[in-house]
């Protein structure tokens, strides 16, 4: 079985969006700021149809992940920004276009159930069930691969007080947002982290943490 | 002149201390273990006459920072913890005993006006006109060298509020701690930062960020 590996761009005082979030702008004021370390890179940018992308060693996190990712969870917004509104409307498709980078099966907690449907090469399904099961579909689907929960801050939340995820992959950009979406709300259980890599270049730093559920996970 | 660097040890979350935190137990619940990584240093045991310390990276950085440092400004709360209850009691002398690490002035930012006082090799003076002023006699006293911003959270965010500070150097402990006091409230100015270095042991992950106040500070 694969591990389940929270996966989450933040900033360095822990915001995973900014000011003013909204279904319509889910990453806020300035938070796109977060993500700009990774349109750039080779393996994003094949990832969308474009050649010629920096090969750096933010390029080989990505790509270390990509190799690794076999389903992924993540919220409503983040699936309403990266793919366009929730109801149809003829407004652009969102920050993934008509393609999603992903291209294994998707699954999307959300309060509404809905159809599955497929954009291009990468499944979706609506989970209404809760985050356990969410996960437990994702790690079917993902077989001996990972499963990427890769936000936002609810659902990251909901897979660390589950108890299930085995990892907790942070990309940290180097910004102050000032306010927004925590990623760790107060609240949080407080949990042993042990450090597994970090890896660093000028526009991020990424950090890679083993989750430690209790005394008898060591 | 110096550089004014904030310094700090900080969980994953992003918090100084645990919950519940007060003047007495200024780090609160949990909040202890975001400083484990220093105990056992050389360059922390030689500074309260101890030998036999680890040499690792973490020595290293602070042997650096001890180095550079030639002022220190810091909160109420950080001197009562460190120095013992603010009014003299017969309890312990807090968590640096009677002899403070730090060798070079320190100035207590505090409401309370009090005498100034010298704990073995650190003078002491407090100052209640306000971060700008603490900073201006920090600076003056730290000659070439460099202010260090030791915390806690408010302080810290004052410095940064200021426009003064030069850097942020932070020690991420591997620790969830789940509420507490935040290092970084809602309401900080938004602040482009540019990493310098990102060092790591399994222990903690030291990461130094040079701050961007605005375009013409590039």
């Amino acid at each position: 079985m694969g591990l389940i590996a929270i996966d989450v761009s933040v900033s360095v005082d822990g915001f995973v969006a900014g000011p003013n979030a909204t279904l319509e702008e889910p990453l806020g004021e300035g938070g796109e700021r977060l993500h700009e370390w990774i349109f750039g890179l080779d393996a994003w940018r094949e990832r969308h149809g474009l050649e010629g992308g920096e090969r750096s060693v933010d390029n080989d996190v990505v790509e270390s992940a990509v190799a690794r990712w076999g389903a992924v969870v993540m919220g409503r917004k983040m699936w309403s920004g990266g793919w366009g509104p929730w109801e149809d409307d003829p407004r652009a498709d969102g920050w993934w276009g008509g393609e999603p980078p992903f291209r294994v099966p998707v699954f999307v907690l959300t309060h509404h159930a809905r159809e599955p449907e497929v954009k291009a090469s990468t499944p979706i399904e609506f989970v209404t069930e809760g985050i356990e099961v969410a996960l437990g579909r994702a790690l079917a689907a993902a077989g001996s691969r990972n499963v990427l929960v890769a936000g936002g801050a609810s659902v990251a939340q909901q897979a660390l007080a589950s108890g299930l995820a085995d990892e907790l992959h942070l990309h940290v950009a180097p910004v102050l947002l000032g306010g927004g979406v925590r990623l760790f709300a107060d609240g949080v259980t407080a949990t042993t982290l042990e450090r597994e890599s970090v890896i660093e270049s000028p526009a991020v730093t990424h950090v890679r943490y083993r989750v430690r559920h209790g005394p008898g996970d060591a």
